[in-house]
């Protein structure tokens, strides 16, 4: 039987796994390129889920004493003459506003000479700059500590090869921000904010991930420590759609945030900052799609139970129809995951059978069909969309109409759970260990051509024992692995309490850490 | 008694609305000039405020069978090409995106001249164009109609002059827009997205508001018919919180959005559209605000009722702190209009007389300090925002705990109707009805230079009958009162039955108009 996405991401000549991800990004509905090179339109499925993850998530930051505020889009010139003065060769790729107004000359529309900024603005790349502008009138005293800010926003980041999601010049994201009167408060914040990433993307986006610190080459620029969540896409490729860093002092002493301590003399902040973005959609696309498309985790579906009636334009209609409606409103009045279920009745004015498609490639996690035959006989029958096919046939389960009201939270937190399972199960069977050697890591990984190439081999992470070697020796170490595509990924929390040779530099490792391509 | 805001507006040599407004918005914390000219940094409390406008509003939205969704921050200038081309002299205030990247050469960062764009990016001041060129992909047939599409998102329109939340160069908005078959269809909807700003404004920010047709020179361009909700500001001024435009098929052919009709031939759509913004915080302040600083309503305050632990470094403190603790627990546990209670403890390294008068200026609608003789005797002692003073003393309410939690619901629910009623009485009494000639009018009013000076007289609104000119004579009209710094503002929808002579032409009138200065 075909397929509900046009596209699979296993099967054919020209089907991989790039060509199966545009695909779901269309055929669910989520995004579209624009007419604006490198931006996209978020469709309303796809800002459903943003929506849904900004709750939930908003929900965790403000439990960890977080202030939601909103900084200014634009950012003087100036805030980055200082970044550029110690970056050698400084460019930027970011959007520059040098006018503020449009004049028709000559009947040609262009920016009025008249009206060019003294001081060029730039689109924020992020709020580090004006918010750690803000911080420095803001901290006084030990009492103002810790200060932590959030904000949800739009960022640009000037790019030339988008990808919906993945990478694209304007991203939604939220930008964390802390200050605090000592390291190890810092710290812990820092480490607050990367175990919420990690709770929340295997709670909400049900995607098991392994949250751990970067190696020194990896780190934000500035920061003392830059942790990451990781996670394993179905094509074996490490995206990291979180990271939360401790930054020391040296932002404070950039940006004079000082406060007075306890003995009256002018001491700097230890400041963290941690991120998410949209691109976590494009991480629940590729962990959780199938070859009919989208399935989406229950605690992030916009629509967790979609109730298509089957009309014929016949009197029986308008029953069908009142059934539907008090299925969904008893669904609504239950709870699931903690909140109101969503379920919805599909009203448009469409074929049932295509309905039905959309809401499979869509990823609801249950869709219901109602029939007239359903409404006499009291009952529902309905398919799980993350266990749509019994072999190539789609599964349909027939049960009780209360029976199935009474079973839907459990169900939903069954189909949350098995997202999760089946993620997990393909993560952790595929971190290879044992590779002792950069001769054995290049051979099971193979030549960069490779690599996004038609039918490219799935090869998941290597996790491999290694020195820790930092400076010249670890920038050769990134050298050897950049000519394979490959880059080390973060430092899991479990660690053996022994270790193998390193496998860069045969000296004595000193922890484990992985190794992968990535997003 | 002294007042808790340093700058009263009724008061005092210097006291003048502007400067109480001002006041307000800094003693409040609510937002702050930033460092990017025109622009505002929203703080925790104001985008508290904000973030309640956005979820209460939003469920409407929602309600209302709309599908948000995000559009890019830029638009090719091209968009603007055909406006510019049918307006003489066309000059918009925007900001302009012309480079992609910045570089240091000769040790100056500067945009990188190698990174020109070919063509311009405008910072989007509305996204109804490139909204428009979705809708004409998405829409084929009558089967995509209605199309609702609602924004969330920040918009820049260049100022020279900026006031906080009332006019800034960046500012946060919706913009709703729908297509629809007919007339009738999108008429239908311009004037439900009308009721649910006049419901929201009222029910939510306690804002009564005179819904009504703007007359044809305040039409938004384009458009067949645009309608607003008028607020009075304390001073007697008008703010247009909300508009909703008829835009007719105007739009439509503009950006050739067509469906196939049910003959078969392409038809253009009729759409609509409107928009709310961060303004209505400044409807907020100018309507509630008093010579304490702000007053929420319960509705949209993000914290409803404040609990000040009075502590004093002694073991009693703990006893206190656990009893404000369990009072926010039950009160959390409650509903008030329709929502759990948002009640908190404020544990903050502060005295707390400095707290107290911190959530005065900040206006949370219920403030509770506690003492260890309140924990002892199982008693509350609060304050209503709403009516903080008998005369200039500060009142404080003492009453059993359990019958405090009792009634907090219905007590929240009494402030949130006290504030509204109190505006209520203020709009209703302040709209002249007697004046018969444009000669009264201007006697009424005063001159021009009377208005924004210190001490500046309340006027309110006048109320009168016109004779609905047309084109030139609608602009003589518009003149004479431009001369006088007052604006036509809408058609109310209660209108008699027989009018007087029109003030303006003296021929018959055919309807009543507001009439009134106005932000």
């Amino acid at each position: 039987m075909q397929r509900a996405l046009s596209v699979s991401r296993t099967t054919g000549n020209r089907s991989t796994f790039p060509d199966w991800y545009q695909a779901i990004v269309r055929e669910a509905d989520m995004a579209e390129v624009s007419p604006v090179r490198g931006s996209m339109i978020i469709k309303p499925w796809g800002y459903g889920v943003w929506e849904r993850i900004q709750q939930t998530m908003d929900r965790r930051i403000k439990e960890m004493g977080v202030d939601n505020c909103y900084f200014p889009l634009f950012i003087p010139l100036g805030f980055f003459a200082k970044e550029a003065e110690h970056v050698e060769g400084f460019a930027k790729e970011m959007a520059v506003v040098t006018h503020h107004r449009l004049k028709a000359i000559d009947g040609k529309l262009q920016p009025d000479p008249d009206a060019k900024l003294e001081e060029p603005l730039i689109v924020r790349p992020t709020s580090e700059t004006i918010i750690g502008d803000a911080f420095s009138r803001w901290i006084k005293s030990h009492r103002d500590l810790p200060l932590k800010i959030n904000q949800w926003a739009n960022v640009v980041r000037w790019e030339m090869r988008t990808r919906l999601f993945l990478r694209t010049s304007e991203f939604l994201w939220q930008e964390g921000h802390t200050a605090h009167a000592d390291r190890e408060d810092a710290v812990a914040s820092t480490l607050e904010a990367l175990e919420m990433y990690r709770e929340f993307a295997e709670t909400v986006l049900a995607i098991p991930v392994i949250a751990g610190e970067k190696p020194e080459n990896e780190r934000f620029p500035g920061a003392e420590a830059t942790y990451s969540i990781e996670a394993m896409m179905q094509d074996g490729k490490a995206l990291q759609p979180g990271t939360s860093h401790y930054l020391g002092t040296s932002f404070a002493h950039a940006q004079n945030i000082r406060y007075q301590g306890d003995a009256g003399g002018l001491e700097y902040c230890h400041t963290s900052s941690w991120g998410v973005s949209t691109r976590l959609i494009g991480g629940l696309i590729m962990t959780h799609g199938d070859d009919d498309g989208l399935r989406l985790p229950p605690a992030v579906a916009p629509r967790q139970i979609v109730v298509v009636p089957m009309l014929r334009d016949k009197p029986e209609d308008a029953e069908v129809l009142a059934y539907g409606q008090a299925l969904v409103k008893d669904l609504n009045a239950r709870f699931a995951l903690g909140e109101p279920i969503r379920a919805v009745l599909d009203t448009k004015a469409q074929r049932s059978a295509d309905k039905r498609w959309n809401w499979v490639r869509r990823g609801a996690p249950i869709i219901i069909e109602l029939g007239p035959r359903d409404a006499a006989n009291g009952q529902v029958s309905y398919m799980r969309r993350d266990a749509l096919r019994d072999g190539d046939k789609v599964k349909s389960h027939l049960t009780p109409r209360d029976a199935f009201v009474e079973a839907a939270p459990a169900l939903l937190a069954e189909i949350q759970q098995a997202l999760y399972d089946e993620a997990k199960a393909r993560l952790v069977s595929n971190i290879k260990t044992d590779v002792t050697s950069f001769e054995g890591l290049a051979e099971y990984f193979g030549p960069a051509e490779e690599d996004d190439e038609a039918g490219s081999a799935f090869k998941g992470w290597v996790r491999a024992p290694w020195s820790k070697p930092t400076g010249e020796a670890l920038d050769a170490v990134e050298a050897k692995l950049k000519a394979l595509k490959l880059t080390l990924r973060n430092v899991p929390p479990d660690q053996p309490s022994t270790f193998g040779p390193c496998i860069f530099t045969g000296a004595p490792g000193v922890e484990e850490i992985l190794i992968g391509r990535a997003y």
